[in-house]
């Protein structure tokens, strides 16, 4: 799609009418013909350096860019992205190569495999399984009944994904009009999961809405645990029945998460961190410890306040 | 079936053997022909303009009936109903008429789509969707790998439902015995999703008891999030991950519920109300404005709480 | 396998050579041929009276087993165990005998019924349906589309278990490394479902890692409900939607959990009891009543301690 044409979808002005765009991403990640979008100021550091083709943004940022950067100037530079990503979508069937299905696997006859899907050896795909477009699998791998893996999903060596889970669905992003509508903001990014992870029944692991939401090696997650777009889990990592990790967290190596518990979105937790079950986790961890309660603090700090709490009560 | 065989069937008096009853309904929904009941006088006043044809009820309330409807006297009436609801509750199918499937559909060879369903044009039905019998569904649908609509459930057009989400479900509705067993209230109304409606994965919403669950047009619905029986999802709200309705909540037009938030049965919430992640709501919201905690309390006001907390903590 | 051979692969001594074991248990349900461990010091008492042939224990705990067990001393009872439970893995089929239907059942043809599963009379098994070996179901059963029945599961009659529901999943159980790697502890036990019970849709029931996870006759389940290993519902108990039951909780008989209500693992709550939603269980519970809240305290001292918190509010 060439940028006088995403202009003219978009209703807005430029001077390039040249440039071909075949994707959209975060200022950070994009690449020469990528076009990006600047919505929160948060983001603005990133102007400076970025690599996109051309950049949706608020008219008077237009200056930070980089020679060379096209800038497109928008009121609402989220609501054109969104309108924008629309098409930049994917299709569900993408591909007319055969799936292949590596040595020693087991397909039940009731699993369906979709084009341009790779899969390891000795994999077990049991019944009800989907395997979406351009889906890679490593070997040694065990997808239970009624596992759906959507398309660009990666998964590695020696992963379970148990009955009922759900891996690669869309993230959850909308900009929202001034009348209270919705305007999807279409996820293409993908799923990548590394070696040795185990995921338990009936969970959801969302795509990135662009690159990858990321489980890395040895994570294992227990039944009903929701797993939101761009979110990152560390190595070893263990998240516990209906833990939710909201869009873009991301836990360092050994994070435990006990049950129940669940962060807000983009904020990190450091490495060996330990959060009880219930825990509501608002701002990023800096330093690893056992941390409980919502707002959070330390749990030593929750032990005492519930002993406060309990003189409170007797007063 | 006729009332004699109904009071027969229930051991219950009556005097008139004639009427024939073709369904169940709530005071104020029920039409002639149905039957209907009061175990909660918060309904009484339903009483005086029902329209039922015959109403199970308290002995002493008989005489609050409109002229011509026949009353039931049981000791139990919401028992009485649950036992009678097994005899109105409806068969998995009930159609000889093959589905119709409108232009333009994907239909995968996995897919199971039982008699009297409608399916119209330009809709992709993945691997493993299971579509009742009589279910109604627009055009320009997208049902994920997986995913479960029970019977007489209508969907609009332009609606996109993710892997493993399960739509119309049974309701969770049992009368109880004095010995604690409980007897199954067959829920026999459906559900209904307007036009432009996303619901995320792995999520469930139930059907009505009588009438309809309603998902209104616009409404955006994150993963792993309960709608029980009877709920109205008011025009573009928004519900975040793991937020669980519980029967008979309504909420009004852009409702925003954070993740993990959740609803006690039977009340209703403001249009353009806010409720923070993990709020609970166990009352009617009369007005809109951003809401935390449990017990519920406005969100300024949680603020304040917490820092008085914080205080006490260090005292 | 023999006692030696599993002395090798854990790089223990022992001085028997001979005895073949033919699986793992726990010290109070362990028979002859059967091996066991101990890893916490509150099963001690358990060690006394142990019928195992032999226990994988701390050095200094040898002596206290009864005469003609074998020790296998270990610095790390639980990875020792981890690392054996392998062995003795179940594979996901392992039966040549077809299934047996019984008279009257509908089976939807995208239903997978593995070899050695026996289905009583008048079941439905609706499109998606997974069952696994060996798994027994009794009469007047429906399994609505795309439920897994993980293999050995025992079902009585007339159950339901709505769509996408998975009973029978891996526990969630791993000995950890000094590194911080998990090993799994693999889940050799079943799940074990009495008469009359009904399971809402996508709840998850793991199986036991030894013996049965078990769901006793008459009891209710919502939707989105997990509970985990080795728990124990007790008759005509009523879950309410997504609560979250931590590995061997034990519930007497008509206990009632409301809303996202939840319990940490190991602990037993009396019969009759009542939580109120979202109500956190860390203690068992020695008598019936009605409590809230988390830390959980009965409920009149909740609502006493919501006064004083709003009395402190207005300070």
């Amino acid at each position: 799609m060439k940028l006088n044409e995403i202009a003219a979808v978009l209703g807005l002005d430029n001077s390039d009418f040249f440039t071909e765009i075949i994707g959209i991403n975060t200022l950070r990640d994009a690449v020469e013909g990528e076009i990006s979008f600047l919505s929160d100021s948060k983001y603005e550091k990133d102007l400076f350096e970025t690599r996109a083709s051309a950049v949706i943004l608020p008219k008077e940022k237009g200056d930070l860019l980089p020679k060379g950067v096209v800038a497109l100037p928008s009121e609402d530079p989220y609501m054109s992205i969104a309108l924008l990503s629309k098409y930049f979508s994917k299709p569900i069937k993408s591909s007319e190569t055969p799936p292949e299905i590596g040595e020693g696997c087991t397909v039940y006859p009731t699993a369906y495999i979709e084009n341009g899907a790779k899969i390891g050896s000795n994999c077990t795909i049991m019944s009800g399984v989907y395997i979406g477009s351009d889906v890679r699998i490593g070997n040694d791998v065990v997808l239970y009944p009624n596992v759906t893996v959507y398309r660009d999903t990666i998964i590695g060596d020696r992963v379970g994904v148990h009955a009922g889970s759900v891996i690669g669905s869309d993230g959850f992003g909308y900009a929202h009009t001034k009348t209270g509508e919705h305007v999807k903001l279409y996820q293409n990014g993908n799923v990548v999961i590394g070696d040795d992870v185990e995921i338990g029944a009936n969970c959801t692991v969302d795509c990135a809405v662009f690159g990858s939401t990321q489980i890395k090696n040895g994570v294992k997650i227990d039944n009903l645990v929701h797993i939101a777009h761009n979110c990152i889990v560390g190595e070893y990592s263990i998240l516990v029945g209906q833990v939710g990790l909201a869009g873009s967290t991301t836990l360092g190596r050994n994070v435990v998460m006990g049950g129940q518990s669940a962060t807000a979105g983009h904020l990190s937790i450091a490495p060996f961190t330990t959060l009880a079950a219930r825990a509501g986790v608002t701002k990023s961890i800096q330093k690893g410890g056992t941390y409980s309660g919502f707002p959070l603090m330390e749990h030593k700090l929750w032990l005492k306040l519930q002993a406060k709490l309990a003189k409170l009560l007797e007063s």
